[in-house]
């Protein structure tokens, strides 16, 4: 049995989740929430930095962050099945990936900065920037949507997270800018189960 | 002529410049700066993110964020040689860059704090918590440093990266609290030329 270190609102363990379910692991792992607060947990001790998602793996090593898990993940389900072998295939995923990573730790630093700092000590600027990267990035995705392969990869299932992060945590307006993306979005939950299966209420 | 768009300073450029220099690839990437804060920079059609670094390719494409690049690099030069294909070695190497990220991100967000925020505006909590990050996930690489190859792997590039950073932005005062650290550092930086190569002044 393998061990998932997550929260339910985490968007890169979701992506973890998801990309388990597609590739028919989910019954071998189980969920282990994870207090990223108290010094206690053991997070800390599988994950220095304290983050999650972490996966124990069943050789007992643990597996940090989400893209590292996912590779281990497409590596026990037999490889190349949500990460592509090779080819330009696989640079496509990876890059939507790290596209969509970087979507998703711009949305977080927003978050915290409403979580970690007293009204008083935001910086507008600061969230400008991050709104910024952002509403670029969603942008360049509505501009050529991604293909939505019958197994999704990594990649995919990283555009699907950010989206449903946007809608948990800053109200879905991304609805009312990007209508092929909400057709994306449409598309996606009806063909991957664990899409709506992960879902979080706000 | 492979494209780099990267700044002298950006420790996760000197991971992508390592590895392309380990590689045998320098001769095949034009450097070319990039201005973060011109929104006319083309970085931001490159990389709607709007971050470095990011490699266009030989087939015109463009690549991000770090890690992809150092995989694309590593195909160009035909694949298994700064990312192992696979077994352990490939998840050691993963994780290893992984964690060395996490410290990198968590260390941007310190100088961050300096750069994008008026001083009455710093919110100490905030600073100490990414700090607690990098002095814990330092503290687990002193435990037990990585080995070091001939042909080091991208892991191995992320740690030196991470001890150069400490030294351009926080007076290598690592260096007081991490001897074995030190070692490391200085046998990678004996072994890898590009090391010494890509350092800039702080």
């Amino acid at each position: 049995m393998m061990i998932l270190r997550s929260g339910p609102a985490s968007p890169f363990a979701r992506k973890v989740r998801i990309a388990a379910s597609v590739l028919g692991l989910t019954s071998q792992i189980e969920l282990r929430p994870a207090d990223l607060e108290d010094p206690a947990d053991s997070l800390r001790v599988q994950n220095p930095l304290g983050k999650i998602p972490v996966l124990i793996g069943e050789d007992g090593n643990s597996y940090y962050d989400s893209r590292v898990i996912v590779e281990y993940l497409d590596h026990v389900a037999g490889g190349g099945r949500v990460i592509p072998k090779e080819g330009p295939a696989r640079f496509e995923a990876l890059k939507l990936q790290a596209h969509c990573d970087g979507i998703l730790d711009a949305c977080i630093l927003l978050v915290y900065e409403g979580r970690f700092r007293p009204a008083d000590k935001l910086v507008q600027s600061w969230v400008d920037r991050q709104n910024d990267k952002v509403a670029r990035a969603l942008k360049a995705l509505e501009a050529a949507p991604p293909k939505i392969d019958a197994v999704p990869d990594v990649g995919q299932i990283a555009v699907a997270c950010v989206l449903g992060y946007r809608d948990l945590r800053f109200g879905g307006t991304w609805r009312n800018e990007y209508p092929r993306l909400v057709e994306w979005h449409d598309t996606f939950a009806a063909l991957v189960p664990s899409f709506n299966e992960t879902k979080v209420k706000a």
